[in-house]
């Protein structure tokens, strides 16, 4: 290999850049002469909206710095290639642009709908007798693709979710007042709960953790969920949920959806955007009594790198450089995965596995790890999501705010 | 002074429980006997609620770890005395438990509503001959307290709100997409903009900053809003807008309560509750078709410990040792203010100030520090507010997750 480029793809995480810094470290390694980031990923890519990463990672400083940088570095899309069989301009396109180049294999860091752009790619250029390698780099907060045994950007997210829920317990329980206070806090996920499961982490010696957690894996019962609050109220006086934004009742209509019909902001006549934990906090507030708060964790459970968890920054760098090795040994159309070995200590081997098993197929937390009686997350998750938030990577400061590295 | 206590009250902060740690490292260093904490302030005082500091920090870990610990570690309360006039009842309550105690002086952390406490209560003793003194020590993120240059507890929120706001714009700022995204992030701070001024911290070498700030001082113009975004839509991809809650239009309205007099939750027929971030993304959505998103930074950013300030935490503990010294000299019925010098390096002179020039006063931001053409702090207020975030405190971590201390 002597000339390759990396993209990035769909929603970023804290450590989607540590992804290509892996790349670019383990190419470096092997001698590559070249190595592009393709700009706002393959929709860039087709714009020739592209860098040199020698411009910016032949510094040790940025190097320290694209560690500690969320968002895509590079810079993100949400591109679904056509179906080449349909239409084949696109693909053409693309091939002229990698032949114009000379770029013998192309890596790309995503989530579920990248690694089917990866898939296609691959599978056009087997049809068509070209000669570059496609590999794809799991990515995502949501933890949801298959057969790998966790995403890179899912240990961060969890982490801040765990420390920021301790947060919000503490801060909920200062009070003494004699109603309770009900705190319902929003988490990112819309078809798989892997994110809220995190909240489970928030609860240790220091920590009564949450009082409940609500998972999409599981039909939400708004009279189970009243009555929950009834009972609680009269046992404790700081109340804290954790809810995925993806929750939908027994029939599958979403939660944040509910009763929002004829909602309407009457001063310039148009529906109102609100999510699940304020549908539910304007709930219970109505049928109890009691005094209510919603709180959504927003972007900056996948923004926040001043506490992303450094046992996932080196697994992200770690993916980046297996899919390099592996291009490098003649593969395509593979995703990389990690696998954990059934040891006491958590180690993690990193292998390839077809793309063809991976794209489009959704991973959701197992029915088995989930508490139904009284949602909670059964130890078999803790013991999984906890290896996943280890260690810390602290941020470079300057005049007391995190410092990150941007494309000029 | 032989026996003290000290209390929390009103909305917590960061760094409260470092005031806590100065009362009680001041009064050891003097030899005071007794150091009781009250659990839920005044309140749970009035119920005898009482425990003995060394219970926990005669342990250096301890001390560590309060440092560290968000919320009000004795739990905190909303209580208002009422015109000893009026009302001597509670008062002869209060002195019956202090005299029970053998309490020499009281002191208390927190904001307005708080210092109206020790300037009722020293008012008190003054007329009715009683031996003890009453110190107030300032806490409070709104930094809204007069007299003194600035708050204990803002420094931390304004860390957290410049650094959360730097991802936030990584964040919004990484799809190449065509149309630009606006994301409206709501900051706490109902009558005074201090916290929302400090989203002007997120500007650096490495991060554009926010787009505009509104702040509760400048009557806020709707019209004019969507002027700008407007324009700015037309000029780049990433807009974010820092807003403050209390924002109201030239007639004093609320912008959050804009619309919401008909607005239904349509399943339960009742209000939904909002803040002015939604509303206006709302707005913003349906007036321009551009893509919103609105993000309230929530109880996250006075409770976010794992970021405080160091330069915060250390004048916590200092308010908290000088209220002692204070008291100890006899002194009653004043606030520890903190005086910086005009000099170019950054100090601050701790001083003890009348409490009657201080309670129930609201100082808000300076008219001559905001820029109302362009929406934007202007360089005096950069240069104060600077000093205020610098330093960190690392968290203690256990499997990844900060420790607190908290009561058993």
């Amino acid at each position: 290999m002597k000339r390759i480029i990396v993209g990035q793809s769909g929603g970023p995480t804290a450590v989607i850049n540590s992804s290509v810094l892996g790349v670019y470290l383990q190419a470096k390694e092997l001698g590559v002469e070249k190595i592009y980031g393709m700009v706002y990923g393959i929709e860039g890519f087709l714009d020739e909206n592209i860098i040199d990463l020698d411009d910016y990672l032949s510094d040790e400083n940025n190097i320290e710095l694209l560690k500690r940088t969320p968002s895509a570095f590079l810079g993100s899309c949400r591109y679904k290639l056509p179906k080449y069989e349909d239409d084949k301009v696109v693909y053409e396109k693309i091939f002229k642009i990698l032949d114009k180049y000379e770029i013998d294999a192309l890596f790309y860091i995503g989530g579920n709908d990248s690694m089917d752009t990866i898939k296609m790619l691959s599978d056009y250029a087997k049809d068509n007798n070209k000669k570059q390698v496609f590999m794809g780099i799991p990515k995502t907060i949501d933890n949801d693709l298959p057969v790998t045994d966790h995403c890179p950007g899912y240990g961060s997210a969890a982490k801040y979710i765990a420390t920021s829920l301790k947060e919000i317990i503490r801060d909920n329980s200062s009070f003494g007042v004699k109603k309770p206070t009900v705190c319902i806090v929003e988490i990112m996920g819309r078809h798989a709960g892997w994110l809220t499961a995190a909240a489970s982490l928030a609860k240790d010696d220091t920590c009564e953790g949450v009082d409940a957690i609500y998972l999409p894996e599981i039909p939400f019962d708004i009279n189970k969920f009243v009555k929950k609050v009834e009972k609680l109220s009269t046992e404790k006086k700081s109340i804290v949920f954790a809810v995925s934004e993806g929750i939908t009742d027994k029939d599958g209509h979403f939660i944040c959806e509910l009763g929002s019909s004829e909602k309407k902001l009457d001063a310039f006549g148009h529906k109102q955007l609100s999510g699940c934990a304020n549908t539910l906090a304007t709930l219970i507030a109505a049928k109890t009594g009691l005094k209510t708060r919603a709180i959504e964790l927003s972007t900056l459970q996948r923004a926040a790198s001043h506490i992303s968890s450094l046992t996932d920054v080196e697994e992200a760098i770690q993916v980046g450089r297996k899919a390099v090795e592996g291009a490098n040994d003649g593969k395509t159309g593979m995703m990389v995965i990690m696998e954990r070995e059934k040891t006491r200590n958590y180690t993690i081997n990193y292998k390839l596995y077809d793309i063809h098993s991976i794209a489009n197929v959704e991973k959701k937390v197992p029915r088995e790890w989930i508490c139904t009686k009284h949602n909670k997350m059964k130890e078999p998750f803790i013991r999984y999501v906890k290896p996943l938030i280890k260690g810390e990577l602290s941020p470079i400061y300057k005049d007391g705010v995190p410092v990150h590295l941007v494309r000029k």
